[in-house]
């Protein structure tokens, strides 16, 4: 300790030591090792380093901060203040140099490994750290005496400047390296591509000078129905814009099973479905990009969640092998390539993909990127995740053991094969409630604020009209159906006679519930029929059953916790759900939404590029149960066919509702056939 | 040391221990480290492990090997003999087992490592080791229960089989591994990758079973003015077939500055230059593939030597840069990338390709070929190498230090810009001798084994003509003419009575000499101009000063030995270069012919991959001298027009030639433009 030191702390992270005075903040931040981000590398051009020096005396830390304990602001700040403006109090950690003992705060957005906000609760915060970044460096000029190329003086700049090992750079930007390189004055900002810090680092893009656009990642939840896209600001973490299409695969059938089909039918049907999904990645990225107003250059990154038959059909893989015992995948591991290999060539011509490993035949990186997100294998209590969609992915387990499997639930909680069944769109009922006495419904529909039976419902639905029923509100309305003695424990509508109520009407020789009649007014007739109730069942006996299956192998017979996930799980009311049987019986206030726990997984790859690394060690230990050749799956469901099941007692269920006891049929049949969809 | 173990003496390499009898000869390789090839890993398929076992006494060894030392000869190697034939005393190393002490012998034809013969004596054997290996594997087969990707149980095979690390597998080869895997009922052969040991092997190709097509690579020498490539087994190292074509960027400059100036005066010219040597790659690559009776698919590799403007036009890169001080290139390292990449879809979609490292802004790969094949750089006296071609590599060196530079020579050593100039090929005079005393010349023509004044000449060269002179004969042509007394050491050709010659014949201000007059059989007349003088003066004195100035650097005045490379190197006569003044004065047995060096140093790199790294390394190493910029350049040059030099005096060439003194001009004028050409 010199007299010409100072004492510099910095919060939030309560990092502290000495300094020579003349140090800029932005160094002495680096020394001890103090997340201060910079792109500009202290050129006083990025603004990054922002930083807020406090004065006056600090207890807490035994130090005095005199008001000259920073330099004064210098030109450049100046010149920064008056071109952009700088907050009041703000610093530019490049520019201030420390000059007296000194407590510097780092705000959020001037650390590189800042917090991303989400918006549930209980979720993990991202913790940013993505694999591209954006760099400026400033590199040597040629010497004729001493010659090297422009490619290694730019990686001996970035060794310097960055500490970076010697970077690669695909032909195409190694063509655009010398143009750039002498338009910015040997001065150019690098995208560099490293996953880990063994990987060799890659250049992505460069561009002369500063480059100020940003550096933008696609995490692409790529379902068997939609398709769904978040454009993620790889600097903040913040999605700038989400969009999302039908996957135009379902004109090659509707669910896996008949996409594997097609393919085995057809001589090159699984070209045909790559081609269409990859044309249909490439609308998408270039939609979202418009309407974000980031121009696609600068999309660097694209991470991909889907199950294994769309991850095969997106790769170029015939799925044909998993449309058969053993079930078998070309490749489970995590894959890392280039986004243009994969055809999407939308977005940045280097951009680099990764797609989360696949935890097996019928377990999909869908599955996997939902344990990044909600890390069954990092909870204390026994939970069980259920990823809602045309196939179920269910995960159950705690810190000490994961189990994982799929089941094939079918389109119908999508709305699919539901008579009057629609996707979740404006026009779409989403909530049911049927009043037990008088039978009578109201409900909402997406678009519209208002239950039907509120003032004014009305001329505010005219907007959207009431076009069809959703997933979440065939649910409610079966549900509510069940509450309200509609519906007896085998799934049979009553008829008018039976349930005294006039909208129960005949349909054949079975009945349907009729929530709403807009046929005066152009408009569809709602109704919910017994078929319907049969589509419900069959899914959510998949669903349940597939539950069943792992608390079997796990030796438990109920579990602490449920996690609804998926995109339309968000959606589902837990108290409906359970009452379906759709998950087995919980404390209803231990039954969670977690949204779209896939696309969060692919944003979390896409923000921290440990995340890739642990989730691939998470996903080998996950013990998979394959459910096509477990005999058990088989009585579960069968047992599950009942609303909500046949023997389980769903205590935790009761004690919050009670289901009337009604049977509107002989012997209380209703047992569906057994449809397997994939 | 047990009852059960036996001696096993593996010749040639003298490495000797003891196995528990019972072990397969293979089996005993592998452990004592003994070089013994196999691809299908010891299932009696592939036949390389042939050996071939000695009986008898054998002193040196101290051992006496009884007759039954091996095991009988199995139904495995007798199915193999009757199927394909085994030499006499061959057994398969993978079937017999050791019963007793041995002495085998593993033919070189059963090393991996084998050396590959050169046809010089004093070239540098290659050793095989090349970066691609076929490798038969036998994979588990999926279990459902314990669910693995196809690729991941491949690479555990791999491991366990081969010793090899988790290898990728690009989309397309991915995408034919589940058919592959099932049609070879398990089992496959890969193409593997891998350069170094530390590198991640990539899997170039898959095919069922065990596949006998060989692997093959082109060594492609890519020149301004032609293009060769030699087709390469990545087993034995053979030159299975060559090929040339001419550069088809010819059409945008002869030279590498006109090509340049083409790229800076032609928006999108560069594309053009690309594209067009791209496709005259495929081309070859086609047509050698065809001839050679070789599938594309076999080939999977590619290494390119070539100078830096077509090292950047080959890559996309404009050479701008490289036409203007200080000469920059977009890269100089070694380049590792997939041969489609270049555009190159004529072979394997999945081969690699590598370029070798640039030298400098004007010395290219081209001239760290030649430095690999010629290793200077391992000489223990000074060398001086020139690789003539359109533009002349040079290098001198020796243990200590290596110099290099580039000399633009233009085309005359080609024979372009030569009056009767033609490029070397059936009908070209390629020799040439002219008598002292009555100045008549003969001369032979590529195609035709006689002299001119051989008896049976006419009749013999009819089928080819006699349609001009190559690059060789041009050489001996003016030399002779030196010689012989009808060119004065300024150039200039004497008139018929200055000379005593009708053959020197006037053209129009100055003279040229016939060497031959086919017009009235409808043939071309072929003369040597003042002209045509003036250009080999030009090319050789850039030859010479580029030599003149790395002596300068080396601070010596002679070399101990000089080696000439090039694609016509092969073809000069050390005589008649030296009368020229092309090369500094030698002794003439110490100036050799070393054929295509960049050629062969293309070949090693393909065959033995650590020689790509030691190459990388000398490169660094190499100092580089920049002759467009070096004032001494140009006093050299103009010194070195006259024939052999002005100044220098050549006490080696004096021993072994008397140049008659004669001046045919006012006072020794002669003095050429200043062309540069690159």
């Amino acid at each position: 300790m010199s007299a010409d030191d100072a004492l510099v702390i910095f919060t939030p992270s309560g990092k502290r030591g000495r300094v020579p005075k003349g140090t800029a903040v932005l160094a002495a931040a680096r020394k001890l090792g103090v997340d201060l981000d910079s792109v500009c590398g202290g050129r006083g051009i990025c603004s990054k380093c922002q930083v807020a020096p406090a004065y006056g005396r600090f207890a807490k830390h035994g130090v005095t901060v005199a008001e000259d304990a920073l330099s004064p602001v210098n030109a450049v700040e100046r010149r920064y203040d008056e071109k952009r403006g700088l907050k009041p109090g703000r610093r530019l950690g490049c520019q201030a140099t420390i000059e007296g003992d000194a407590v510097i705060d780092v705000p959020p957005e001037s650390q590189v490994h800042r917090q991303v906000v989400r918006k549930s609760a209980d979720a993990r915060p991202i913790v940013m750290d993505p694999a591209t970044r954006a760099l400026m460096v400033e590199v040597a000029e040629p010497d004729m005496h001493e010659p090297t190329g422009d490619l290694e003086r730019l990686n001996r700049a970035l060794a310097a400047q960055w500490g970076v090992r010697p970077a690669s750079a695909p032909l195409p930007v190694l063509a655009g390296l010398q143009p750039a390189l002498r338009k910015g004055k040997w001065q150019v900002t690098v995208a560099l591509h490293q996953e880990t810090e063994d990987a060799a680092p890659r250049i992505l893009d460069i561009w002369p000078g500063f480059y100020e656009g940003g550096l933008y990642g696609l995490a692409i939840d790529l379902g068997s129905t939609t398709i769904a896209a978040h454009l993620t600001d790889l600097v903040t973490g913040t999605v700038k814009h989400s969009a999302g299409i039908m996957n135009p695969q379902i004109r090659f059938g509707e669910d896996l099973m008949s996409r594997v089909s097609y393919s085995m039918m057809h001589e090159g049907g699984a070209g045909e479905m790559t081609a269409a999904v990859r044309a249909a990645l490439n609308d998408l990225a270039r939609e979202i990009a418009a309407e974000a107003g980031v121009e696609p250059r600068a999309i660097v990154e694209a991470v991909f969640v889907c199950n294994p038959v769309m991850h095969h059909l997106l790769l170029g893989i015939d799925p044909v092998e998993l449309g058969q015992a053993p079930f078998a995948l070309a490749t489970s591991d995590a894959l890392r390539l280039g986004a243009a290999e994969l055809g999407l060539d939308a977005i940045n011509p280097a951009a680099r993909a990764y797609l989360l490993p696949c935890i097996a035949g019928h377990v999909g990186a869908d599955a996997a990127a939902v344990a990044l997100a909600e890390a069954p294998d990092k909870s204390d209590d026994l939970v069980l995740i259920v990823d809602v969609g045309t196939n179920a992915e269910i995960l159950l387990g705690n810190r000490a053991r994961v189990l994982a499997c799929s089941s094939p639930t079918g389109p119908a909680f999508e709305g699919a094969q539901i008579s009057s069944g629609q996707r979740a769109a404006p026009g779409a009922i989403e909530r049911v409630e049927i009043d037990p006495a008088t039978k009578e419904p109201r409900f909402k529909v997406i678009g519209c604020d208002l239950w039907s039976d509120d003032p004014g419902f009305g001329a505010e639905v005219e907007k959207t009209g009431i076009t069809g029923i959703c997933g979440s509100g065939i649910i409610e309305a079966v549900a509510e159906m069940r509450m309200a003695g509609l519906v007896d424990p085998s799934g049979l509508i009553g008829s008018a006679e039976q349930t005294g109520s006039p909208r129960c009407e005949a349909d054949g020789r079975t009945h349907a519930y009729r929530i709403h009649d807009g046929t005066e007014a152009g408009g569809p007739r709602i109704t919910v029929t017994q078929g319907d109730i049969r589509a419900i069942q069959l899914a959510k006996s998949a669903l349940y059953a597939g539950a069943r299956l792992l608390m079997d192998r796990m030796e438990v017979d109920r579990v602490d916790r449920i996690v609804l996930a998926g995109a339309f799980g968000a959606h589902i009311s837990p108290k409906h759900a359970m009452v379906l049987g759709m998950i087995p019986d919980a404390p209803l206030d231990r039954v969670r939404s977690a949204g779209n726990a896939a696309g969060t997984g692919a944003r979390i790859a896409l923000c921290n590029r440990a995340a890739r690394g642990a989730i691939e060690k998470t996903v080998k230990a996950i013990h998979k149960v394959e459910t096509a050749v477990e005999p058990r799956f088989q009585e579960h469901f069968v047992a599950a066919n009942a609303l909500p099941h046949a023997t389980a007692p769903f205590p935790e269920l009761a004690q919050v509702v009670t289901l009337p006891k009604v049977n509107f049929g002989a012997s209380g049949e209703g047992g569906g056939r057994r449809r397997r969809r994939r």
